[in-house]
């Protein structure tokens, strides 16, 4: 009767940890989680409202970085997210047809996740100093930053779900009858507020600057970049090597060059992943080209860096928004099989 | 013996849960989480771009609004926390002094906790055309829309760290030690690309519509609101009143009139929180009375309306921030406790 009672008790603590356990599908347990921001500077301004409540002339803070992070019990090394053009950390969360985001799948797999919104945008200020100068007259329009807005048409054809707007491509992966809600997620880039293309795509972006200060912070991590983002783990290399345990550049839209040095991502164990149908892109074929011609040299430099194809890796179909992909839980286990080699 | 196996296994048992139960401090076990838009609406533009590798012309979505959320298991009713003038959902997480938030406060208390970004701010897209249509000279510099962004010295003024920057509130709980991250919270305030004052503060801000929405997915829910979105909750009951369980306005810029009709409010459970010094501010005093008025309006018309003045129940000191304040915690705890007895 005893042993029976005690039966009992070890079935019901199975249960209730059932539900304690990071398994997907189950209950998450967090260790830890919430968020803050890096870096950011004070700058003065006489262009911070116009007609409303709040005076024109005063000081605000820019350049800060949001980062929104979860923590697993007993945790990997961190892992770091960062989206691309157009998109802010939403990228990584809920997939539009509402599946677990790769920010939570990584918390399951172990690792503290970090999910940032770049410098000016999302929940990381952008300064509209300028287009309030412009209203108010105190300077030119040509001052406006080119803020930019991707518009379906453009998003459908360079985010590869079909080769021209609104054909398919019939293979692809994401989940189209939801592309309402990835339209959703689109919000105004003002990466040219922080300079040209060249310092956007530079160690100069001040997004390079928070990305090494938060990895001193939180320690070495693995740095994952998404198209706008690919170079930026890269970047972040070149400016604070002992910040990055591993770069995945997935879709990378810029590469550092093939004659650049090779010192700073020497023994970093580097993953570059690309999707389907790039090479019939006029936008991805020469970023392709460009990308696998870095991966070439850095080889030779005895740089330890793999590029894969999805669809070589039995992931056909894949579109730019992989981590959104109908199957994007299992990439996501690939990705984490990877880490777990690559990443001691 | 038998008997003593049982007792270390029964302790074991509550070691083990005790890392799963929801006490502030210990490990947060998540039921579900995620993230989702609501509404939205498909716009065409001309001045989606200027100069960049996107296109001028095209669809975008703009009106939509973002909503983070997580569930603790057994969950009671949602509560949706609206965030003020000038801020993101951001205002809701870890408090500048890297406390827990009140987004994670209402989960461990057992309640699913919904964060908004209003729209057109953080990871609700604004949308930028008129800036770029005035770049371009497509549209006069008289169209664009009057976004701003508070000051460090004028908010500091109006969220009532002082009575005057940089001078403090010596009872003042908001942790000014850390004050430089709450700097960073701020963003561009884009309400007045909504329309006039009268619409942002009416049934016609989309984000009443939104958070409507929001309420037919997840049911009827306690809306918090505050400062800015403090009428935001009583604009949602007089458009879907059965989404509406409570409605909590912290500090609320702006109430109905006195002279409204009271027939939406009827049956809500409704407590209205100020902190300390408004009656010494410019901006607050007035804001004071008129929201003073309406409630006495509304409890003479039966409204079960409450207005707490935090500094008469225990909380001297409390700042227009008094959810980051460094009592904020027990500001939270007292706030459950109020809803337990107001929502069966």
């Amino acid at each position: 009767m005893r042993s029976k009672t005690l039966k009992v008790v070890l079935v019901t603590v199975a249960v209730l940890l059932g539900g304690c356990t990071s398994v997907s599908g189950s209950a998450l347990v967090i260790e830890e989680q919430g968020s803050f921001f890096v870096g950011g500077k004070d700058v003065k301004s006489d262009s911070l409202a116009a007609g409303t409540a709040f005076p024109p002339s005063g000081t605000i803070t820019t350049h800060q970085m949001y980062v929104r992070y979860q923590k697993p019990p007993r945790a990997k090394l961190p892992v770091v997210l960062i989206h691309g053009c157009c998109l802010t950390g939403k990228t990584w969360e809920s997939t539009p047809d509402g599946r677990a985001g790769w920010d939570e799948l990584f918390v399951r797999a172990g690792y503290p996740t970090y999910v940032v919104d770049q410098v000016a945008r999302g929940r990381s200020a952008a300064n509209t100093s300028n287009v309030i100068a412009a209203k108010t007259g105190a300077q030119p329009v040509s001052a406006i930053d080119a803020v930019f807005f991707a518009s379906h048409e453009a998003a459908w054809e360079i985010f590869r779900f079909g080769p021209k707007y609104p054909q398919r491509h019939p293979d692809s992966q994401f989940p189209l009858d939801h592309v309402g809600e990835f339209w959703k997620q689109m919000v105004p880039d003002w990466n040219f507020s922080l300079g040209s293309v060249d310092v956007q795509m530079g160690t100069a972006n001040p997004t390079i600057g928070n990305l090494a200060s938060l990895t001193r912070l939180i320690g070495p991590s693995v740095l994952v970049g998404h198209s706008q983002s690919g170079i930026y783990p890269f970047n972040v290399a070149r400016v604070h090597k002992q910040g990055v345990a591993a770069i995945v550049a997935l879709e990378p839209a810029f590469c550092p060059a093939p004659g650049d040095s090779m010192d700073a991502f020497r023994n970093i164990p580097i993953l570059m992943v690309w999707g389907e149908h790039n090479d019939k892109s006029a936008f991805w074929a020469p970023r392709l080209r460009a990308c696998n011609e870095f991966a070439d040299a850095a080889r030779r430099a005895g740089v330890p860096i793999q590029v894969v194809m999805l669809s070589e890796v039995g992931f056909a179909g894949a579109s730019h928004m992989l981590m959104q992909d109908r199957n994007s839980d299992s990439i996501a286990q690939w990705l984490v099989s990877w880490l777990s080699k690559a990443v001691k």
